[in-house]
């Protein structure tokens, strides 16, 4: 296995994780080429490439790693026919929100090829090459999942990736990856579209509920502007993890609903302290990532 | 009435909104009083102050406008008190985030007094006057509601006021106030909380979902991290819309879990293709506020 920065690199799909990802890997790899079907996208992100094309079999050309950036069904789709059209020994990379399908699949490639699944635990509500930042992935919690074609050396490899676009590696089973990212991704999507169907509903004959609408609003409705199909894919294909999620959130809205129904400031407020202390013991972590050059 | 730079302002609580207002209006008013019972609420706030006091009845002396900077349940309190406290003619504000039940009380003070509700639509998940900032309120609405105790005379000047803070009026009945805050602030809280608890929940064996929580978790999450006090008398107090707006929300969560469990992807692009677009539009006037020049 080459070195990352003697390895040929292609991207498929240039939207903002893809092209994201190519700001980030400028310079640290031999050669960057992107695939992309889109001419508008194609145009926007062919600065940001050696070599741009639409054509998948043009692009993988001399690959020595090829990273997915679509949406996980099309990932599904490249890669059967990835099974076919790469040289032995390329190693496959993705970067899908859900992980047990992408896993699946990836177990059931050729074994001249190698395979990992990847989630970058970054993005924006923006999508597109156009709002593309090479800073996007800076300190972010990077998932790798290994599979039945991953060896040692292709490990090795995309934690050399991982590690050169500025990532926190975390190796996760895919199955505790998707359970994981239900409630802390997946399950905030659904509360933030369902936040904004309810203010839909309730501002039919009356429109001040958007003219009161402020920051509060704001972040919670945030990722309800997530790109549809992306997103679609990941619920879908992360289907019952994200129901538990849920039916789980379900019980916890019933308490605070109960307690407010019956006005019981000590039970409300029981909820509320223990909801903010386990916030703020997240946030301080998250806001202060741990240093690379601590022992531990 | 006196104009805003002739009239005596005092803030009685000095935390985020009150120490905020205070440096919002700085140099805009004669003199600027703060009143907190907490000593280091008063020392941190003392220098946005011409003075500071432990006391309402010394605070209070020679004010032209007081304004109510507490959480809901101190307002109630303190409009009882400042009813037979306050001289003649003195103008009251409050800020608290319902306002149908200090609507009421303040419609009950003595007919020498006059008083008009109010709510600034902006705030952060930190408190206390440490986080105070000058520009918080810029370009956020600023409701306005009118009392029986509220003359043309007193309402411009409480007009002037949410004008010299870079706010943007909005003049509404306490109800029709209550009942759209309850969607876009109350709602979204509760949500917030709810998603939190969820992840405490989830993560009791496996503390993953803490680690892989990112921006989209940050920002869903952040305003479970706001005051327990302000935000427990908040909800209490708009109980009803609260309850009316969560059951709202559980139909609409209802149909995109409908959606999923179905694995119905026409139905659940829809629904996220409707939200996405509402939020889109409401987001694009947001970030571009009404000019002020402007004829309408």
């Amino acid at each position: 296995m080459k070195s990352l920065d003697e390895a040929e690199f292609t991207i498929v799909g240039t939207g903002l994780m893809g092209a994201s990802l190519a700001l980030a890997l400028r310079g640290k790899v031999k050669v960057l080429r992107g695939v992309d079907r889109d001419p508008t996208s194609r145009r926007i992100a062919t600065p940001f490439f050696d070599q741009i094309s639409a054509y998948l079999t043009e692009g993988i050309v001399n690959a020595d790693v090829i990273v997915l950036a679509t949406p996980i069904k099309t990932i599904l789709h490249l890669l059967d026919s990835l099974s076919t059209l790469s040289k032995p020994g390329t190693l496959i990379i993705d970067l899908g929100s859900s992980k047990q399908k992408i896993v699946a699949a990836m177990d059931a490639l050729p074994e001249h090829l190698l395979a990992i699944g990847g989630h970058p635990m970054c993005g924006k509500e923006t999508s597109g090459p156009g709002a593309a930042e090479g800073t996007l992935f800076q300190n972010s919690p990077f998932v790798l999942c290994r599979t039945q074609r991953t060896t040692d050396a292709a490990f090795d490899i995309a934690v050399a990736m991982v590690s050169a676009i500025g990532t926190r590696c975390i190796e996760l089973a895919a199955e505790q990856h998707d359970r994981a990212v239900a409630t802390i991704s997946h399950l905030p999507y659904l509360l933030s579209a369902g936040l904004v169907a309810t203010t839909i509903d309730v501002s039919q004959h009356d429109k001040t509920p958007w003219k009161l609408a402020s920051s509060g609003f704001r972040d919670t409705s945030r990722l309800a502007g997530s790109d549809i199909t992306m997103m679609g894919d990941t619920l879908l294909t992360n289907r019952d993890a994200v129901l538990d999620a849920v039916t789980r959130f379900r019980s916890q809205l019933d308490k605070l609903e109960n307690a407010l129904q019956s006005s019981d400031e000590t039970a409300l407020r029981a909820i509320l302290e223990t909801t903010r202390e386990a916030r703020a013991t997240w946030w301080e972590k998250w806001e202060t990532p741990p240093e690379r050059s601590s022992g531990d």
